[in-house]
């Protein structure tokens, strides 16, 4: 049978294929937080012509499947179909993703460090031509030579010893010797080959950022970003977990990252003339499901108690080994993880921050696809995964999306007629909300009175845009011929869970560690999510604590930079191992005092709201 | 075009391609010691129907070409044939070739040694399984018993990380740990996996030796032997590596070789029921040449002044990456060389003859292909290569041919008929003559005075078994209706030729040292050729110094012998490093004190007959 798409484009679809896979299959994307399992509700299209069946239409509400609206994952054709894929169903893989501004990111390498170093160091060396006297092998010669520099112990891998004799001769022995700081030889080249060049890496559970950087000098030679197309596979490191676990699983995750990156990697290289044989070297950072999958290793022990990863320390791999389009023997270094939910991600990220190296007590939180928070300062570091979800990132919200063109990021309710106005991502017609307009709009409820301490309507208020929807109470924020924009009591209720998770998690390493909120000196915001946050809205929620404005700073997508740094020195890469080696990892998911915070922080904005002075004031104002 | 052999068997031929070429693309082989240039005269086929186009008929004499031969590398055919193939021309692979007595090597090693340390050893660890207070990764679990043990700086592929998570878990923890010398990582595997299992493998120029040996006590389990195949690409290295720098050549010898091994051991471990993947480790003995070809590396230079290998010393190699049909882990140790016709199977062959650790002086000799010569002590050693050519395994001979079945072994001429008496191998009709029995025809044509000094046959002699052939004179030693077995002039010539090559090499390694051939207490020959020849035969044409029996001993295929002992342990391994280390070579082809050596040399026995004082008596006494 056959699917044709609204564009015109035709598809196939087999037997026992629903639409979602056909789609996947043939390179269309559907959004699918659940991965497939008719959970969430995303993957809605309409049929527009054709018959088919249907297993379940979960989230969908009448109106909706009035319409014609089915869930591609539960859906079946039974003769051919025209298909109609609204674009908030869509999975837009290629869009440029904000990152981490480039050009400050070298003053933050030079802050730090300043000398360059990286993965593969080169050397000249002078080898003398073999005679009759003095005929000992090739590789014989090179080694005394470097010897006598101080290189000892080098091994030379296969590659390097086959191409040797001819280039010795060719160059008279004038060579340029590449080596790892394990002693590696990387490669041998003749003296007046100059161009070096390395890619650091964010696999992040959503998005994948690659520098391009030129190891000369530091420089950001070009950034290419993309959606993670793991993605297709679920939201969230759970979902991912479970599918690495099905049949092929692992292995189609583990290419579709490797795939993704080489897929931004390729174009660059080109466009800049640079050749994949003169990337030299490579850093990636991830969390620790995401490094697991782009090592191929079956990450099923992360999810199960007592969360344990099969590695949190990597070896240097081969470029060619890890099927990265460098050059093949380039190391691959991975930036070391902490623990089962705190990877590569953060310590990279808290080697941007340089919290590790200031007197003062720092929080640094990284609020993406989970939510992880470190505090500490130059003697020693906590953490813990707050197990926030990707609440904020959309999913689990009815209407929730990724801060992309037509999200609502901001919402302000005219406290006189209870009437919101939409700030929307692009200036597009909304799609739907965003992480910081989820946060605005629960505050502006309850500030309105709209919404009581528990996220719950008041009833009897003054304004017809609550109502009883599919999924319970609603408030309507905006609607069109097309589309309604809500959020609901369940949203909310999810939305304060999350909220919940982070200011719990911050309050119970501060008790573990016998701080107070006030002795925090710097609050470091990491991640996407942090560009467009509103702190005294995230403040008035009761998700962030209450700590004057001058505290907080949004260090943006502290992996990526992170990474950049390690790319570039032997002293970042160093410090990276340090860092993953002094932090501790406190697990939350056990902690009966977690679980009493978890639940005080469950109100808005808190149980005690002796901790909220700010918010308490503008309430008395109200 | 078709071939039909007098078997029935129907070959095709390509255009382009020559007889020998089409043979051997559909697994017919025949002896083709120059690699089919047309100079050998052994690719001899006879053509029973057909017409063909011949470009040049060689050493065929009239008598041959008369009844239908001609050479296979010179043939294209114009119509379909019928080939016969005489038995001498074929090339018989998979022959059983005489391999050292495998029972005896092990008392060797416990002479030697006695504690067995194969190249992966394994170590029982205790790894306690996670929990939620310890949950930090598995490998660094892993890694802080065993340091708890004392292994430090642990490094784990990529398979062994991978499947660790769930052997942990399988096994409760109690695992066997196996590694290598540098601390790799082998294998995990469960505490009652036992079975360990190693090959020793002789990569000899014409023939390739494999041990397989039981790791947990020594024992040989068993032995196979074959052709080395890239003997249809010429009998000598010299021809390997011109054949080598051809288009594909050098992956052509590299495969052939790696097929051989592979096609040895395969059935063996399936006899034994073995599985390929308790094969853990395997040692290389080969001359520089085979190294070099079984490495993949070009050995052009090998060949060219100043004669330089790309390496001496090998790293170790992974069985999968070397395509070896082992454990794709196991490691390869490859036995080190000393220069480029110097090489692993000298060093192994020092190493079982056990002269480097006498304090007596000790010669040492393998004569196979090339003939390289060792002379030294427990305190210093000094070996050259003779170029002696491959003469003894009938190279260059007209009816040559190697010690197997119908080659003429031993002769005796009656000093007053004049009518020889001929040993053949197998007791067979005799198909040629091979390295000892023209030793003892040279010798009893000189001693019956048939042959001067200079090994010209003496005009006038009373038998008419001297000749005019169609190479110049000649003696028959046998004909019946299909054959005639002779050795011309030339053919003594080229004898004398490696005979005096071998004692020069000898006499000047001596010279250089300052030692008499007197002072040398023993004298260990290695090689096939060693189990058939006469030592007095071979003293008496001036190939062996004239020393008392006693002092000579016979130590067969010392090159796997000695790959065996490496296999076995890493006190073996350190003893070959220290012998390739301390062996000084020398470069005979270039110096002019050898030439006057050799030249003094050519004349039977020798231009100094006081060297040769039982020779002396023996001709006085005729």
């Amino acid at each position: 049978m056959r699917i044709r798409l609204l564009s015109g484009r035709e598809l196939d679809i087999m037997a026992e294929e629903n639409l979602l896979q056909a789609l996947k299959r043939q390179g269309v994307y559907l959004v699918a937080s659940c991965g497939g399992k008719g959970i969430c509700g995303k993957c809605r299209v309409r049929i527009a012509e054709g018959a088919c069946r249907t297993v379940s239409t979960g989230k969908l509400d009448h109106q909706q499947i009035a319409a014609g609206a089915v869930l591609a994952c539960q859906t079946f054709p039974e003769e051919n179909l025209v298909l109609d894929i609204p674009k908030e169903s869509r999975l837009v893989v290629g869009d440029v993703i904000e990152t981490a501004r480039a050009k400050d990111l070298f003053e933050l390498f030079q802050n730090l460090d300043g000398s360059i170093s990286p993965l593969v160091q080169w050397i000249p060396l002078q080898v003398p031509l073999p005679t009759l006297e003095g005929n000992i092998s090739d590789i014989e010669r090179l080694t005394n030579v470097a010897e006598k520099q101080g290189l000892h112990g080098l091994t030379f891998p296969h590659s390097v010893i086959s191409s040797s004799a001819d280039l010795l001769r060719e160059t008279g022995g004038k060579i340029s010797l590449g080596y790892t700081g394990t002693g590696e030889v990387f490669s041998l080249s003749s003296l007046s080959r100059k161009e070096r060049f390395g890619v650091a890496v964010d696999v992040g559970t959503t998005t994948i950022v690659v520098y391009l950087v030129d190891l000369s000098d530091g420089r950001i030679v070009d950034v290419g970003s993309t959606y993670n197309s793991q993605m297709r596979h679920g939201d969230d490191v759970i979902t991912r977990i479970v599918y690495a676990t099905e049949s092929n699983g692992l292995q189609e995750l583990r290419d579709a990252v490797v795939d993704d990156i080489n897929t931004l990697l390729m174009p660059l290289a080109e466009k800049h003339s640079i050749s994949i044989d003169d990337i030299e070297s490579a850093v990636i950072a991830g969390n620790t499901t995401m490094a697991h999958l782009f090592w191929g290793l079956n990450p099923a022990y992360i999810r199960e108690e007592p969360y344990t990863p099969t590695l949190n320390i990597f070896p240097l791999w081969r470029a060619g080994t890890a099927n990265l389009a460098l050059h093949s023997q380039a190391p691959v270094y991975t930036v070391p993880c902490v623990a089962s939910y705190v990877g590569g991600d953060i310590v990279a990220g808290v080697l941007a921050s340089r919290m590790h190296r200031q007197g003062e007590l720092s929080l640094f939180m990284d609020i993406g696809t989970n939510g992880e928070i470190v505090i500490g300062n130059n003697e020693w570091l906590v953490t813990a995964a707050c197990s926030a979800g990707p609440c904020f990132e959309g999913s689990g919200i009815k209407q929730g999306m990724r801060a992309t063109e037509g999200a609502v990021e901001s919402v302000k309710i005219d406290r006189r007629t209870l009437e919101p106005v939409l700030g929307i991502i692009g200036k597009a017609k909304p799609l739907g909300i965003c992480g910081s307009g989820m946060i605005d709009a629960v505050s502006e409820l309850f500030l309105c009175g709209l919404i009581d301490q528990k996220g719950r309507f008041v009833n009897g208020s003054k304004t017809e845009r609550i109502r009883e929807g599919f999924e319970g109470t609603e408030f309507l924020f905006y609607q069109d011929s097309q589309r309604q924009i809500v959020l609901t009591e369940i949203d909310i209720e999810n939305i304060l869970r999350a909220k919940a998770a982070i200011y719990a998690g911050i309050s119970l390493l501060l008790k573990e560690t016998g701080f107070s909120f006030n002795e925090i000196e710097h609050v470091y915001i990491a991640g996407g999510f942090g560009n467009y946050l509103n702190v005294e809205r995230a403040i008035m929620i009761g998700m962030l604590p209450d700590l004057p404005g001058e505290k907080f700073r949004f260090i943006g997508n502290t992996a990526i930079a992170g990474a950049y740094l390690c790319l570039l020195s032997e002293n970042m890469r160093n410090e990276a191992g340090a860092i993953a080696r002094k932090m501790t990892n406190i697990e939350l998911s056990v902690s009966r005092l977690f679980m009493d915070e978890y639940l005080s922080a469950l109100f808005l904005p808190h149980t005690d709201i002796s901790q909220f002075p700010t918010v308490t004031a503008l309430l008395d104002n109200k």
